[in-house]
């Protein structure tokens, strides 16, 4: 028979089972988390109308987009998970309770350039928080909250959420007389950690502007001091905009409520440079960074924005939110070695049968995993050793062999794995069970 | 602005959160129980190269596929959990430890014709058991002892999985003469329990067999008994046929395991009517049915077959699985109301705030998140009837409310929404930790 070369697409990810399983992980911590603070689950299709799903984009992304059609209808590929939200709340407006709150933890799909560390699919884990008609600026600093302890979760210490509002930034060139460039200038000053303060600087005069004015717009972004400091000299800054105004105010509202949140100051700034997605956000936007890992740029990002769904409903639906793109993160943070499984396998005990008879066997596994312990029997037919090589090779914690022996004086051996410690032990489930629990 | 109608493709589900909390509920279940025998989790991309996924499928699977072109590339969605798993196992056959124990739950896609109850996204949920070279039969005792424990979990405690065997059947077939009509004979036998006996028997005389022949079968499919009677009449029809011996002998050594995996006879029998994916399955077959639901059809079917990979390597590759079909399951069963869950919200307590200084709600949602209860706190600015109704839509088992006077006297009371009880205790979280416990 002609054979098919087993082959996966490029840019998309297939784990082997011991990096899926720290993969579920890092999944489940993030959905608990997201539990933890009662954002309800949503789930999606993968597949839209194209009319539905693109009813909003253009650009580079509907580039990226894959669509097809099946029978007369025109299908897209999901691309995120904000534009399925916003249909999904625009579609069921009369039936949700407000403030909705809904994570959802799935892929989507860009058929971006391929790229090593790039994925075409990859998992996205979002949060948001959606009002009907208005939302509170304290949500705005719940979020931070979240993204405090969901990194922490994940095993990190020393990040830093940076949070800035694009009010101020809007403010401040509408007070240079800059309003029609504003977008402009926020793509150049947001790119202002990779290419540089000179770059910034020629870019910004090519646009058109003047000396004075690049000088008070790099002045303005490189404010320094403490969180208060920052928020004081900006008040003082002199700026009679009201949109800079009304800005400065949010943003010192937000930073005193994300204490009353309990994050501490060392995990959170003030950073004037951050912008995020251009014509989306219009208040507070996030960014985060984990300190010793900063080539990996934001690793969980987002912000407020004024209507969620107009593309689909004229109600008025404000919203804040968050994304973290979890095949990435993963995969960069898999790559540098610096996150590892709290549970190396599925199974936590290996029972290898060495008798015809396997009633013994089975009867421990099964009272084993009625106690809640993950339990596989080795069922195949192989040498001793060959079976203490799988247990090795899948990590499983702990074997226990039941030959002859073991049934004619009814005692095991429980043999840890790591250590090569064997425990002797009665053959029944209490007393392993036991043993376990230290 | 033109606004896009908010619309979901026809044939996908999208569930509302409460509905949203019970399908999960559903799905976490299944993979606690596939991970509690140790089965290793897999994630594979949806998209695959045509000619990978397609390297076997025809007919009318073939139609079914969502399939298009991205640049050069032709690119389908995987219809199956099945033909992902023998690429991979193909692809990646030299790092893998045989047995390998593999569970999958992920979305699937069939452009079927649109129907009540009939979805082109759903989710399946497989184990498989895949050998190098061999498989020893334990294997396929192993699997109703998941499938028994599964369907408990989600539970049901009146089902049967029924078992067969398809060398049995093949073997007959030969024995009378009619190997050329097995595969069709097969595929008329597997309808009798929906088109009835008198039909069955005027589509095999359609076939061209003869009524001795057609009587022979019929016997064949009806006898009856306990499990250990119809052992024993199927070694006792004088049958000659090797294929025929080598079924009833595994049949019985299958049976025996079972027992041994300590599924009760009254969860399984021997039925010699089910015969299940035609050109696939060489051996031991399954079904699985809720006795109060039969309309639902099986629930959870499998079986052993001979070669997983043959289009992808010459690699022998033996294998025993089951497959579940969640999302229509989950259809039928919210339909017919008969599951329920466990938790009906994400949060297990809301924090509702009537005062201006939001510090004291905020510390005491943190401290109880950080004791591992579901919480959140309401944020907007309501009038408290609001805020109670918001509780109750979201089915949120307890409410905190503090106010001025809760503040003053550090006395709050804790709500049971279902019961309409209320509780007075210290405004900390330990008190309450306490009262929760009970």
């Amino acid at each position: 028979m002609k054979k098919a070369e087993p082959r996966t697409l490029a840019g998309f990810m297939e784990l082997m089972p011991n990096e899926q399983i720290l993969f579920n992980q890092m999944k489940e911590k993030i959905q608990k988390t997201y539990e933890k603070f009662g954002f309800l689950p949503l789930d999606t299709p993968i597949l839209e109308l194209s009319e539905v799903l693109l009813a909003k984009a253009g650009g580079e992304t509907e580039k990226q987009i894959y669509r097809f059609e099946k029978g007369d209808t025109d299908i897209s590929m999901r691309f995120d998970l904000t534009v399925p939200l916003a249909k999904y709340v625009a579609k069921n407006y009369g039936n949700l309770s407000f403030p909705f709150r809904r994570y959802q933890i799935g892929k989507v799909y860009r058929g971006e350039k391929a790229q090593k560390g790039r994925f075409r699919e990859f998992y996205q884990c979002d949060i948001d928080i959606i009002g009907d008609g208005e939302l509170g600026l304290i949500n705005d600093a719940e979020i931070p909250s979240v993204i405090y302890h969901l990194i922490k979760e994940l095993g990190f210490e020393d990040f830093t959420i940076c949070i800035n509002n694009r009010k101020i930034l809007n403010g401040l060139y509408a007070s240079l007389n800059q309003e029609k460039n504003a977008t402009e200038i926020l793509r150049i000053i947001d790119k202002i950690e990779k290419i540089g303060k000179q770059a910034v600087k020629e870019e910004l005069n090519k646009l058109g502007l003047e000396e004075i004015q690049i000088n008070q717009i790099l002045e303005f972004i490189e404010i320094e001091g403490t969180t208060d400091e920052k928020i004081g000299k900006l008040e003082n800054l002199g700026i009679q905009n009201e949109q800079y105004q009304t800005g400065v105010a949010e943003l010192k509202e937000v930073i005193k409520n994300i204490r009353l949140f309990g994050v501490p100051d060392t995990n959170f700034k003030v950073d004037l440079t951050i912008a995020r997605g251009l014509d989306y956000y219009t208040g507070t936007v996030y960014e985060t960074f984990l300190n010793n890992y900063r080539e990996l740029g934001s690793v969980c990002s987002g912000g407020r924005y004024e209507n969620l769904a107009e593309y689909y409903t004229d109600k008025k639906l404000p919203g804040v939110g968050i994304s973290i793109g979890l095949t990435r993160l993963f995969y960069k943070l898999n790559e540098l070695n610096v996150i590892h499984a709290s549970k190396k396998s599925i199974a936590e005990i290996l029972i290898i049968p060495m008798v015809e008879d396997l009633e013994q066997p089975i009867v421990l596994a099964t009272k084993l995993r009625n106690a809640g312990i993950n339990t596989e029997i080795y069922l195949n037919d192989k040498k001793l050793k060959a079976k203490f090589k799988y247990a090795d090779k899948l990590k499983i914690p702990y074997v226990i062999v039941i030959g002859e022996d073991e049934i004619k004086t009814q005692t095991i051996k429980l043999k840890n794995m790591e250590t090569g410690e064997e425990k002797e032990l009665p053959l029944e489930e209490n007393s392993i069970l036991e043993e376990l629990k230290k």
